[in-house]
């Protein structure tokens, strides 16, 4: 049987990141100043970001450096592995090859890693001491937690709060890396003041988490803001995923017909998918690239292409996306990293213009794919990757169907060690289905700005 | 700066495990059946063991070969990477060279996994259809449910009413992988039955659990038991660890002075070491060996070299160890692993031949060294393996006040994503230090048999 695991050495990290705005046939729509409405430029962006990650979220260059110290830190467990999901693959029986790239080897947990490590080394070289962000599920605090303890900057972390109360072992987590953790919404801002106020007993949400961390590194001179998603220099970041995984599959000389991924905030998806765009766009290779939501919070299949904020409060430049407007309230589903209204400028330009594909399943499907792949494959994964499991799994079993030998390349964003609770729902039957009713979601459209 | 990881390919996996029954200078008096009192042969073992593992037990072939089932599935997560610890080196300020062994890339978290595999392989082979075991902390039981799984065996796992009740998630996982979990005492068997009547509430004990398991397992023809410490096969098959070390050692171009690890029952400790034991009965080496144990749980520095039982009721034969006396037990400390009354009789003998050390520690030191460890690499460790990392700092510290550069090396045997309780209560200043009182050991120590 050839290699399970396909390894690079360290030295094969990727020195460059890729900038699919360097060849996209459509750039986005410019993010807008929320008050003017006037195309935002860097000077818009400079309260809450440095000018490196700044200049990086505009960048039309098509190759962007590595810097050393960040290299040095991927070290710890870039490059990631490649597996060939041999037993997976018998347990289908299935004549498709299938590939996974596995982000959960990161000490994080998850892919975030790969943007939380820039992201602080960039703030400390501006001088800054602080960052604040928000996180969901807790896979981006966890992350920006650890990047900011290597960097000796501090870091505060708004948990929506239904997830602090759910998950005290992520909470733990960024706390071992030193970080202040607080529910949101909290009485530490205005805007979670104002949410409190509307209803005490708000569950929270990313949205709204947001708004309180970008009042925060607004608020002090000393702090900056930071996003694990949506923004171009996150997608930009994450595409070492992509490129490592391009080497790897030469290495054991394949080539995907198929590149799968979860879609929330489109960071995963950007990170493995858009080094296939690449080839597709420059070297006429017809990767298919497929994008997974979860049919609760479906942005991409049913959500609307506008401008929109990034949180609740409309405190973040208009970016132009898909969107389920800024009021939208996702449904306690268990893949928290996936409840997020809007979607990344990048991936939702591709995907107007064709250039990927999007799909919505249900919460229990993804929890089914998930089991087969830990009893074959022995990983437990995390519920927001499981979306990437579930639609190689369908793929696989279209090719069992049609008797074609295709190769499946999947992303495992992160691994599932705090979520058990979600597989505890799911194994005693608790877990239910969720469809966003279409009066909701017109609803929710409804808090879309006019432009 | 050199690499962080040292890794080996899939065909490096070692093809056969090291046996040290067949170099060290003197075997352990062998077990005794617990009726007759009289030196047991392998027809006493034939109810709970398959032929291939009694054999196993008392070989005295240096080699043994791994076969080649279970050399695939090491390779989910085999060779293991071995990490030069370049930030610790620093925060520490030592002149040391500090590497450690990284076992908790098992898909099962621990080391358990490279004995669990082989154990449900040759019980498969022998025709079993069901396995029972115990487990504390819940590491063994997540590995057994895990290769159960893979080889299509049932899994009973008793799970020690403690921890049952602090580690929901180690119940899901093993849960997910399949298995049948129950907490104990139970009233599934006539011993879970007679420790609950002599308390309704008791939280349960490893030698409480390991009673009902044997039971279970006695009781049916289909079912085998299953340990994941102690016994000579397990050390056998933990040797995987220590061999991988010693090939990518030698690609780093170093060898240890000191090579340190945790050490309850003793197959993390063995695994690990006993290679190199093997380079100092064989090759003239003069490596330091250094088993970590709990104050509370202080087996091998204050227990007594005697013949015990492996479990509270008396059932399992006696074996030659160190120990604590059967009727021990330990305090709620939270390194569960560490917390069996008994050692392996492999490891005690070469003990009580002066050709390893031991000492132990208390348990807020060892949390205290984890968050250093964390800080430093980005792994948070299970509180077991926080016993090598505070061997492993003391010892650089050691180097730092002395100015020698030593090479050590330790054995991370896990990580800590299931016990971040135990990380909560450290943080929040509740964790307490425990020493074992000696009347209590005195009293425990009247439990010992007579032989």
């Amino acid at each position: 049987m050839s290699d399970t695991k396909i390894y690079l050495s360290e030295k094969e990290i990727p020195t460059h990141w890729y900038n699919i705005m360097a060849d996209m046939p459509n750039l986005p729509k410019p993010p807008l100043n929320p008050q003017t409405r006037q195309p935002a430029g860097p000077p818009d962006l400079t309260p809450i970001f440095p000018m490196d990650l700044i200049m990086q979220e505009v960048s039309q260059d098509r190759w962007i450096e590595i810097p050393e110290e960040v290299r040095e830190l991927y070290k710890i467990w870039r490059p990631s592995p490649l597996v060939r999901a041999h037993r997976l693959e018998k347990a289908l029986g299935t004549p498709a090859k299938i590939f996974y790239k596995y982000e959960g080897a990161s000490p994080a947990g998850s892919h975030k890693l790969n943007t939380a490590l820039p992201q602080a080394y960039y703030n400390k070289k501006a001088g800054i001491k602080r960052l604040s962000t928000e996180t969901g599920a807790g896979q981006w605090g966890s992350a920006l937690s650890m990047a900011c303890n290597f960097f000796g900057l501090e870091c505060t972390v708004y948990m929506v709060k239904i997830s602090y109360q759910q998950k005290p072992y992520r909470r733990s987590l960024m706390q071992i890396f030193g970080a202040e953790v607080i529910a949101s919404p909290s009485d530490r801002t205005n805007a979670g003041r104002q949410f409190l106020a509307q209803d005490p007993n708000s569950p929270g949400s990313l949205g709204m988490a947001i708004s309180e961390a970008v009042e925060d590194a607004v608020g002090r001179a000393d702090t900056n803001y930071s996003l694990g998603s949506v923004l171009n220099h996150v997608m930009l970041h994450q595409t070492v995923i992509g490129l490592e995984a391009q080497a790897q599959m030469a290495k054991a000389d394949a080539y995907p017909d198929i590149v799968i991924a979860c879609c929330g905030g489109g960071s995963n998806f950007a990170g493995i998918g858009f080094p296939f765009v690449y080839d597709n766009l420059t070297k006429g290779t017809k990767v298919r690239l497929q994008a997974v939501e979860p049919e609760a919070c479906p942005t991409l299949t049913r959500g609307t292409f506008a401008y929109d904020f990034g949180d609740v409060s409309g405190l973040t430049p208009l970016l132009s996306m898909y969107t389920l407007g800024k009021e939208f309230m996702p449904a306690g589903i268990h893949a928290g990293g996936l409840r997020y209204h809007g979607e990344s400028p990048l991936v939702s330009q591709l995907y107007h213009d064709g250039l990927i594909e999007a799909k919505a399943v249900k919460q229990r499907s993804i929890f089914e794919a998930a089991l087969i792949f830990a009893r074959a494959e022995g990983i437990i994964p995390a519920p927001e990757s499981s979306h990437a499991i579930r639609g190689a799994i369908d793929e696989a079993l279209a090719c069992k169907e049609s008797g074609e030998a295709k190769t499946i390349l999947f992303g495992l964003s992160g691994h599932g060690h705090f979520d058990m609770t979600a597989y505890d729902n799911y194994l005693s039957g608790q877990l239910q289905d969720y469809s966003l009713p279409q009066e909701t979601l017109d609803k929710a459209l409804k808090s879309l700005p006019k432009i």
